[in-house]
């Protein structure tokens, strides 16, 4: 069930994207064009994915809700752009394919991320089948995750630590921010969006807490034993980057013990919800076995 | 009356600036430094001021709209740290001080540019004295005003066209997204926050529409007749860069010609309303004795 649902929601989103990027003619086509190139260059589509599970999980449809989920890979998309960026991490592949600033330049780069999320919170706001109540504290969510004290914030440690070690605490802050956050205003955005109860939106947090933890852990230990051409960069490069990792500040048993761990936790916060959760679970525990 | 309300809001739009980003201790400080830097480092506040102007022209209190109107001053420094950056204009002053990224790096502006621009989404969802409904259509205004289709569309025209001419047509077509785009948002949101009618939407539009031209036409004009001290850039550099701008493509008398002709306009629009928006009258005609 994983694979199928996965792979025809990732349709689903990739063709809402499509629609969004498209409503009005373009005033800068070769802007829209690179926005679309990176925008429509692959991925996981993980965030969006999780916001429609969460709402499913709480007993409505996650399809209703495709709209707000594609902002929040807007968003994805607009970070890793300007985390290429020559100012950045300056990498020149991203997925096998080239970056969006050495196709497009690095000015027309920062311009397309800007413009990705910027369209981010329109597309929120047009978002159906809700309450404009219920649409703002969403818009108040993803900011939040996507802000200075969320997922920018991450990049800026990031950006700080670069060529020296950190300690764990720090590492840890840094990923709460960088990627931790926006998982967790998806699942959140999912399920407020929903009408989730209290005890359900705090159950989906918790689970969120630790999905965001097992998809860091498995990321450093795939740096490690993961396959080159699966995971679209040379294996190894953590260490030889002397970057701090869950595996270089512990070793790779003790991250695979603890992304266990963590996996388990996250399932158990599910417990609230009956079968229509099951994708959630099954989703936290493809963590231990993705191969990219 | 001008100048005393003008610096009476300057005042009131810096100090929210400030509440607004010491909200939470933030989870990077060099971050949140560098997007402090910025935002106050001066700036006439012209944006926030036409939102609580066209607010207070329908009658309304417009520094009810204090909040939301910071929004605007948010996207206008994030506009101009990522302008200023080497991949873009590749400036080291602005407004006498040395630009964001000649303070702290390249990286880092990027990431305080990223930040201010989601903060003023989580700003507008802030604002009291309206309802949720209203708040969202003012989201929808901003997003597509500093998105793909309005300033970073500009932008966006504004980088490919550089080192060549272009014809009147696109230069508008730039302005409009590049400058324009966000004026009209600003008088539009704080027609819409303070309850408009349609009809005083659309005059209120008709003048963000001749204010926004009367701002780049002066602007093109001061670059030749101003004072080097004030504008914060040296005289004829337009000229010299070979850009295209009202005065070198048609001439100095034709552009002053423009403008008062503009500014006429501007003022026309406004006959709906009585002397409530005489605020809003002298400030497009402020435009034609602007020295900076």
């Amino acid at each position: 069930m994983l694979k199928e649902l996965w792979k025809e929601r990732q349709q689903l989103v990739e063709e809402q994207l499509v629609r969004e990027l498209e409503q009005e003619p373009p005033l800068d086509a070769r802007l829209a064009e690179s926005m679309r190139y990176s925008l429509m260059a692959g991925g996981k589509r993980l965030r969006p994915i999780l916001l429609m599970a969460a709402a499913d999980a709480v007993g409505a449809k996650g399809t209703d809700y495709l709209t707000a989920a594609c902002a929040l890979e807007m968003i994805h998309t607009y970070s890793l752009i300007h985390d290429d960026l020559p100012a950045m991490d300056n990498d020149d592949y991203r997925r096998g394919k080239l970056t969006n600033h050495k196709v497009y330049g690095d000015g027309m780069a920062v311009l397309a991320g800007d413009a990705l999320l910027t369209l981010a919170f329109k597309v929120i706001a047009r978002q159906k089948h809700t309450d404009p109540a219920t649409l703002l504290r969403v818009v108040q969510e993803i900011s939040t995750a996507a802000g200075m004290n969320g997922m920018v914030g991450g990049q800026a440690i990031d950006l700080e630590s670069e060529g020296h070690r950190i300690p764990m605490q720090e590492l840890q802050k840094m990923h709460m921010g960088k990627t931790g956050a926006l998982f967790r205003a998806a699942l959140r955005s999912g399920a407020i969006l929903a009408g989730a109860t209290e005890g359900q939106l705090a159950a989906l947090t918790s689970y969120a807490e630790g999905f965001g933890l097992a998809f860091q852990i498995t990321d450093d230990i795939l740096d490690v034993t993961g396959d080159e051409k699966l995971i679209g960069k040379p294996v190894g490069s953590d260490i030889r980057n002397e970057k701090s990792t869950y595996v270089t500040l512990t070793s790779l048993d003790e991250a695979e013990r603890l992304a266990e761990e963590t996996v388990d936790k996250a399932v158990k916060a599910l417990a609230v919800f009956g079968p229509e959760a099951d994708f959630l679970r099954q989703l936290v525990r493809y963590m231990l076995e993705r191969k990219n």
